[in-house]
């Protein structure tokens, strides 16, 4: 198996740096186009004869170093009681937002028999992967699910999630440690059907105050990642605008953290320590630019990475839809090239 | 005249930090509402005398140390050839976006006189104020501006923006050149008419990354500043989500740069030197929370100060819609109080 992308979460000498995106398996692919055509997003999460498919279907196109497992950030929300739905443009809407303490009592804290599709998709993809690279499981994280939950969908100011963490600090580390303690189940399964490495995404993180994180949320993410400790897999640690929240991340866990294109990546790392590992960091809207324009930034990031062991790869965030295959492949074989030791 | 303000701005002694906060005059007022029902947002901008009378309302009722004159960020785009409109709850709306370099060459590089009434909305102000406290005029920045422009109004991801930036980075340079000229001609008819410091919101650049800042953004700002030091009023420097972007938001001018919530306020004035003011940076959504939680979040941001002189006070974005007239009370006497020296 290829293991560059294992070996560099590890901090392990690599011939070259490894690479893979956040949405790989995505919209700007015909395969999956063509899939999403007859079947809704829930539908191909939940049959996983389809969700193996689709998350095969980068791997099939490009030299990836590591596949992800189709699936979507907010999927443990329905067996705990959360009414969701994908709308067409309009993203996640939630029928039954959760804003007081009577309705986070309400929640379930499942463990993961109700996900059980996520762990055969996952078995599936480990088949038909046979053993060419390795297969990331995730799951959203405490906050990023309780943002979604609170506000009934995406939000712009985190108002309704902000305002129940101020005024109703206990109901609010109620819902977040089930919530912890349903990822942890759900991560595990995941693990123990074939996942090689986990990636918890608090995508939405970086909308509170160091302060905010270090109170509301990192005691939650840390319970997470001790219990997944003992599985043996590497844990990576993602969010978004968290230039500010990079210490407390680290110390919250994960083998790897991930940073977006926000922060200069030796300016991240050197903050967090070189010990740990780090995923990042180009900006998506960078793989709509000019071929001349994609080199010049991929050659930036490797150079502040400059070879150090546990540098891999990505976007700060997902493969936006309307971008070019050609530049996707093209990243690929820049990083495998302009990194090669 | 209360002259807290100015004075921290020139990091001068002071018996307790200045305050005042963005959107000041705001919807959360009944005034301002009251001034709403019967006019719209630019009628109120076009005509002094509202102008004028709404940026006074926060004055008569809190004890604020400077008044902000009430204008939108987006006006000089109107002579420069953009055809703007707010939307009622949409935000603004621009029906002829800056896609291509014919666009760019179109706009109009006009000297300020198309925007007399905000000139006279402020000699309006000044005379009402009768030197109770100073008056700061603003102006949106260069990269605000162009990402409104080329956007056709908010965005969340700024695709149009950073494809324009990253495929027709003659044509962007122009576009940010003609919209640096026109800020800081604007800007300095503000002072004239009596603005006593200038605020200049780069309210969106946090999007970049720090490369994209210094090489697309960074000149022109910079032109901005230096066209207006002469002038010998302060400058205040403004962005949201730049907690990575500081030293070169410094770099590029201001006597005072403003910093949101997202960063320690004392992580973020050690990262750019104590050389330089700074204002912030309490989260907006705090004046939501009840009165226990924002004493305790007022006091932090004061600790984090730590008495320095060049702090001034202040949200790290506009006050909310929904805020409680009370609690804005609370923060002003809040901050003069925990603050005496």
């Amino acid at each position: 198996m290829n293991e560059r992308f294992l070996k560099a979460c590890r901090r392990e000498a690599v011939d070259c740096t490894p690479v893979w995106f956040m949405r790989q398996a995505g919209r700007y692919m015909q395969e999956y186009q063509a899939v999403r055509k007859k079947h809704s997003i829930l539908e191909v999460c939940k049959t996983p004869e389809l969700a193996a498919q689709v998350t095969l279907q980068p791997i099939e196109r490009f030299p990836l170093d590591a596949a992800i497992i189709f699936a979507d950030i907010l999927l443990p929300l329905e067996p705990m009681g959360i009414r969701l739905e994908f709308t067409e443009g309009e993203g996640p809407v939630i029928h039954n937002p959760v804003r007081d303490r009577a309705a986070v009592d309400h929640l379930r804290v499942v463990d993961g028999d109700e996900l059980e599709f996520v762990a055969a998709a996952i078995r599936q993809a480990r088949r038909a992967l046979a053993e060419r690279v390795p297969l990331i499981g995730f799951a959203g994280a405490p906050f990023t699910l309780a943002s979604y939950a609170i506000e009934g969908g995406g939000s712009k100011n985190f108002l309704y999630t902000k305002q129940f963490m101020y005024r109703e600090p206990d109901a609010w580390h109620r819902l977040m440690d089930k919530l912890a303690r349903v990822v942890t189940a759900y991560l595990r399964r995941q693990i123990h059907a074939g996942a090689q490495a986990i990636q918890l995404f608090d995508s939405w993180v970086g909308c509170l105050s160091p302060t905010d994180y270090a109170e509301y949320v990192l005691p939650h993410v840390q319970l997470i990642f001790t219990g997944l400790q003992r599985e043996q897999v590497p844990l990576i640690h993602f969010g978004t605008g968290t230039s500010a929240l990079l210490r407390l991340m680290r110390e919250a866990g994960g083998d790897v953290i991930g940073v977006d294109w926000r922060v200069n990546l030796d300016e991240a790392w050197e903050r967090m320590g070189f010990d740990v590992a780090i995923q990042g960091n180009l900006d998506p809207v960078v793989l709509l630019a000019p071929l001349h324009e994609i080199e010049r930034r991929v050659e930036d990031v490797l150079r502040r990475a400059a070879g150090r062991p546990g540098h891999i790869f990505n976007l700060g965030h997902g493969i936006l839809p309307n971008t070019p295959v050609e530049s996707v492949a093209a990243v690929v074989d820049l990083v495998h090239k302009l990194s090669q030791r």
